[in-house]
């Protein structure tokens, strides 16, 4: 937007989704009640309208119609082969990335894989504004293993962290080194290249936490030398509630890597049902339990509006709408007490923004008493998604007025 | 059955379809290609009818028109709701069942957990025909905590180790001891209360593995004083290709025994989001990730199926259908080189029955050419999976004489 978002009329507003070329998308999405405005597509995306159809599609003809057959004509390499599809949407090369269990759980692999990695050294680098799974994954492998955890305060309530302030805490003792590559509050994009690359030099390894970035954001995984990433499907991928998430194992390290669930289908052969566990080669040793088939096919629809929609175009749009709830902010909200949270620089920020207010809490209630649904994240952030695909502009400029409203008269 | 099984004529077989109280229940599933011969429904239950409807409803209501407000409208608790019901047919009251992650991943929180209850104890006690995953779950966490696995080697291939053969191998250096309570090959039951019992008089703890128990034969878990469990629910429970697994944990040691990986939604309070870790109250505490909902919704019409049925009506068939295939083979396959391979006491067999032939492998794919599918389980099994809810006494009958046809003239 080489324009300043328009703040003096919803025409205008309007005028934006009518000029947008991925208008088209909404209608690919089953959208039921539309007077609903929704700003927390990335909690949970809108369901792509052949979802439904995909998983009525593997019950008839998967499920019960080849039945166990279908293990064999797709199923088994299903994690994978959407796991390639996600990976293109990532700067992965195929081969490095596997469909799989919760993102809780994908984190828990990655990070204890990491830390086996480097015996010897006893100290994990996050920050205490990452989202409490991956802390609570950390504080647990870190009790595990005798390891500790080295917080990084951030300098403000923006939640990002440079390169510089990141490597300032990093030394010989350094095993791990992990962030969520956008912060789940304020939407900050932290310098995955850079981070990763400050990691190296001490010869630690990075996780990265990609689930608000993914289907978002551009990320190059391959070419930032990340070492492993985790990420939710269930944001803007629109996988559905409680989608199964990704793993990403640069190649040359998933052959030393070791994660520790041990299953049959991260076993070389598993249908052999040999005596001692050998992981299968690549990402697939990454897996664990029987794939969640129907989950999956659930999955794919999303995954393929993202792809064809293409990186570039989402993003160009999750910086147009950002920019235009921030210049709404300034001109209806800040003098009626919000604080925006978030970057000004939409080059560092994601498809969301932190929107500041000491009675987030019961603000967020009483705008989805209104029909407008945005997340409170606390203490005190309304958290406003814009999924780009589904999101239009009126949207926000609707979504933002209610909470004018509601906020009542301000100083100005 | 007082009656012995019939095996002159196919007619005999389809009275005993007409006698059956659970026959309507056939009626239940979606049954695509009548053609097909299903003795796997061990491997993967046939999908209910009532699954796909349910997952059009969860797409329609509560994914797309719900939002992110159906996760206080019901599937925050999902896990636990389908968990008491499971639980329900295993004995268990309710508040000690989770649903969620594969069966891998549960049996990991388990064993670990049970582990870290006994420190200063070495060994876990389990048998080598153990399933795959089961024994590599072990083999992981044994080399975590530089514990040893003592196996249990079967005294023959029914895979049926008693109560005093596992004690013989227990003492104060025992941590746990873990069995399938059902073989999945020989379909031999174990007696999981005797076996609870030497445990417990070691000190040890017990996880057990009902994935070929649950939705099957009687299971009763709190008078068994079992510790732990944990099941797949793809089985005879209809809940589709890897639907999530369920762990239980007994009430008094919810509280104390710690699983390891940490998430958001087995935390207390988990959107709060606060600093460090705190388990939330019970079985919860054995959630880590989102639950998965739309598999969640899809498995819930299995249980249904399976409850309203009841495992008493459940058990009988399943014991008539075995007596059958069993009587069929003898009388027909076993002087064609075939071995039963499972106990003819119908009282310690489960619901499927192991024939073992050198050929196994080829003979199941020989018979899946000719419309009968059964599982090839290494090295010389052919699995006849008989789920008492979907499968007729005419489709026994009807797979084991192809299996007759491809296995050419006998001896007699």
């Amino acid at each position: 937007m080489a324009a300043p978002p328009p703040t003096d009329s919803r025409e205008a507003a309007a005028e934006l989704d009518r000029e947008d070329p991925l208008a088209p998308f909404r209608a690919e999405f089953l959208i039921a009640g539309e007077d609903v405005v929704y700003m927390d597509g990335n909690s949970l995306g809108r369901p792509p309208a052949r979802a439904a159809a995909a998983l009525a599609e593997v019950v008839r003809v998967g499920w019960s119609e080849r039945l166990i057959r279908s293990w064999t004509e797709g199923w088994m390499d299903l994690p994978l082969v959407l796991g390639d599809r996600i990976g293109a949407l990532l700067g992965a090369a195929a081969g490095q990335v596997a469909v799989a269990d919760s993102t809780t759980v994908c984190f828990y692999k990655a990070v204890s894989a990491a830390l086996d990695a480097r015996p010897g050294r006893t100290e994990i680098v996050t920050d205490p504004g990452n989202f409490p799974t991956d802390r609570y994954v950390l504080e647990s492998l870190a009790a595990q293993r005798g390891a500790v955890l080295r917080w990084l305060e951030p300098a403000d309530r923006t939640h990002a962290p440079s390169a510089d302030e990141v490597a300032a805490l990093l030394g010989p003792q350094t095993a791990l080194v992990t962030f969520t590559h956008v912060d789940y509050r304020s939407a900050a994009i932290l310098d995955m290249a850079a981070i990763t690359r400050a990691a190296h030099d001490v010869g630690a390894l990075t996780v990265w936490d990609l689930s608000h970035s993914v289907g978002a954001v551009a990320v190059e995984l391959d070419a930032a030398g990340v070492d492993l990433a985790v990420g939710c499907t269930y944001k803007y991928l629109c996988g559905g509630p409680g989608s199964p998430a990704f793993i990403y194992v640069r190649r040359e390290l998933a052959e030393t890597l070791r994660q520790p669930v041990w299953g049959w289908l991260g076993r070389r052969d598993p249908f052999r049902m040999d005596h001692g566990y050998e992981p299968a080669e690549g990402i697939r040793a990454f897996l664990s339990g029987t794939p969640p088939i129907l989950a999956l096919h659930a999955l794919e629809p999303g995954i393929e509006l993202v792809t064809r929609a293409g990186i570039e175009r989402i993003r160009a749009k999750g910086i147009a709408l950002t920019e235009l709830a921030i210049a709404l902010a300034d001109a209806w909200l800040t003098d009626r007490g919000v604080v925006v949270a978030s970057l000004r620089d939409g080059a560092r920020r994601g498809a969301h923004v932190a929107l500041a207010h000491p009675a987030a809490a019961a603000l967020c209630a009483q705008l989805a008493q209104c029909g407008v649904l945005a997340d409170h994240r606390a203490p005190d952030v309304i958290r406003v998604g814009l999924s780009p695909l589904s999101t239009r502009f009126v949207e926000v400029w609707d979504g933002l007025a209610v909470l004018r409203e509601l906020l009542g008269g301000g100083e100005g």
